[in-house]
């Protein structure tokens, strides 16, 4: 793949053959990214060329994707997902221009399918026929209907806490599930000893540098979508650090092929009960892990693999964090949901509670242009769903009495 | 409206002006259906125009729906879903070709969007504000999510023992959810009722002519997708009777303005302990209600309100129907997940269900092109998700365990 120059550490800056089954530093074990030969890049394809492409998923960016064109790819149709002009929920805000990018219209309802219709074309390219992660959510269940779809095996490894209504979605595709007798760590670990042991494909997020690559096409979309009218913000719900690092990666190499010409700020929504991102953000000091307590489990990570990239893309594009307590994602899933009709699960609402917050605050303006990224469906999640939700009216059969307690009837 | 030329009753055929709020026949209450000038609108638009169109959702068919062009439509992503084209899944049955068409893809994760779309443009156009339904199912949340959309205010009208579970979304959608004390029938009373009191724009499936007309953009995308090569056969779930009706006056519309130069046989398949449709078909009999036995609830519905469509459909088509078990349903819905990335709700597996003993009884051949019409996605029904799901492997954390317990290490 002559636009893919190598992969570089973050951490020591070592460069190292872009292999499809490369991971960490050999040298440090710090993380890898993916660098592109820009200006060649540059030379494929541009503003014009997608204007007339027909490939109405992630796959129309492929030449700024560390795939080679011959590489089967998932058949089901990952990206491409609907941004929604919402000046409903914009004006309800004091806000003027809004969007809203809807990836729980992925095909398992997240974003993550886009990491897996990457990092399973990797997969392939190392000639894996079996791929594990250690996950319980999204990541998990997009890597479970992804390999599905492609003919190969997926191992899952979880936390024999999982609760059985998340596993099943995986469990319908077909994957291996093994539940770990023990925590999140002993999962995460025996996952590595196996996948070593039996050479399975590592499809673990922050550890494998290409799945980020994948996420970074919901970037592209958004600028493509806005004509390329690049937002001031954009929000994204922070917990590992990778989604976000992800999308800020997309618009910094839509910018340095020429597709944008400035890059928006970037805001990183936390949960408050789980923000050791934001801490280590607004703080300034190293990364100190802690409690995993909000109801958001997408973005519920105490422990982040992968914070640098996150701090980086807040801090590169000059933008911010902020968190947010699970009574505020609940009345966000509500407000969205009613303005919008968008049922995001409760990471997906956060960036809406973030974004709300910092209007208050005078960090974003009224006249500034919002991305809100929402990146899970809330079918996901409806035991939270539940709660944000609020109650029927109870009436009886009786058409009076419904009348009398109808809070309008127009 | 040029293109629309009236409502028609099925049962005594008398013809009726097409007004947007138009929904019983008045001398015989008969149900209507939307008679188009098919050489106006060939005339309008053909193969060329729409492969040069860049409008992927359902509006791309505008000049083959009963909506005005400056009609406001819903903002949300109806439609366009895609198909599958699935080979694994074809070996596995002994078929040699065969699509999925994964409208669990749409907004609210099932086909009832299309309707949605259509019924609110109506909505709109006969000026109203608010609009109801009696559902606790698909056509609820297809509602109330496009209208929360749209800023239409949504009544919703469900039986005391729904489950909050589907109520949850409803409610995220800002929908008035009305409880009523009582049975479904009890429901929809109440709900007619009301309708009649308040004015609002009555939103019912079987009794609405124009959410059909939505329901249909399913097959005129399935022909368009298979580039004009019409399937032998089309399979759909039935409950109520409308979508089977839907999916059959797509494919009678394209076939009179010359998009299609055949019609496929269409299947319409039923959950064994809820079939009446099937019983009349197979007995040539009148309906007779049953019982609502079956774990697939988008289909568990013992006095269909649109039986006549339905029978039309199958019979005209040269078509058949068939019943499946709850057991056969459930291992269907494992099957598609493993062999295709597809998570379908029980309805919408009960197709693949269908198929295969149809195959067996040789009704199908191995040779014939087929289409499988997945009508709504797993995520709104995990509990039985779970059910189909099985259980995952428990293992504790040690190495040697684990890959002594693995079926296969590869």
């Amino acid at each position: 793949m002559r636009h893919v120059k190598f992969l570089e550490c973050i951490q020591c800056g070592k460069r190292h053959e872009a292999l499809p089954a490369e991971c960490r530093c050999a040298d440090c074990q710090g993380l890898l990214e993916v660098l592109y030969d820009y200006d060649y890049v540059a030379r494929q394809f541009g503003r014009e060329e997608l204007a007339s492409s027909r490939e109405y998923n992630l796959w129309r960016y492929l030449p700024l994707l560390p795939v080679a064109p011959t590489t089967k790819r998932t058949p089901l149709r990952v990206g491409w997902t609907p941004l929604y002009h919402t000046p409903a929920l914009a004006a309800s805000i004091g806000l003027e221009t809004l969007y809203v990018k809807d990836d729980g219209q992925n095909p398992t309802g997240s974003l993550k399918d886009r990491a897996a219709a990457v990092g399973l074309a990797k997969a392939l390219e190392a000639k894996a026929q079996s791929v594990a992660c250690a996950s319980t959510g999204n990541a998990a269940s997009a890597l479970a209907g992804n390999a599905a779809a492609l003919g190969l095996k997926a191992y899952i490894f979880v936390p024999e806490r999982a609760p059985l209504g998340k596993l099943a979605q995986l469990l319908i595709f077909g994957a291996t599930v093994v539940s770990v007798q023990g925590s999140y760590e002993s999962a995460l670990q025996l996952s590595a000893q196996a996948i070593d042991s039996c050479g399975w494909y590592n499809h673990n997020a922050a550890i494998n540098p290409y799945l980020l690559e994948g996420k970074k096409t919901v970037s592209l979309e958004i600028c493509e979508q806005l004509d390329w009218r690049v937002p001031d913000w954009v929000v994204v719900a922070v917990g590992d650090g990778c989604t976000i690092g992800g999308a800020w990666k997309g618009f910094w190499d839509a910018y340095h092929i020429g597709l944008i010409d400035r890059l928006p700020k970037m805001i990183g929504v936390q949960a408050a009960g789980s923000c050791p991102i934001s801490r280590a953000f607004h703080s300034g000091e190293p990364l100190v892990p802690m409690a995993e307590d909000t109801l958001a489990d997408s973005i519920a990570v105490g422990a982040p693999l992968n914070p640098d990239k996150a701090l980086r893309a807040v801090r590169h594009s000059g933008g911010t964090m902020v968190t947010v307590t699970d009574e505020e994602i609940l009345q966000a899933m509500r407000h969205l949901g009613q303005t919008t009709g968008v049922f995001a699960e409760p990471a997906g609402a956060a960036v809406l509670a973030g974004l709300q917050k910092l209007l208050e605050e005078g960090m974003v303006g009224a006249k500034e242009s919002v991305v809100l990224c929402v990146t899970g469906n809330g079918l996901k999640d409806v035991k939270n769903g539940i709660v944000a939700a609020g109650q029927p009216l109870l009436v009886p059969p009786d058409i009076n009495q419904l009348l009398s307690l109808l809070p309008s009837t127009k």
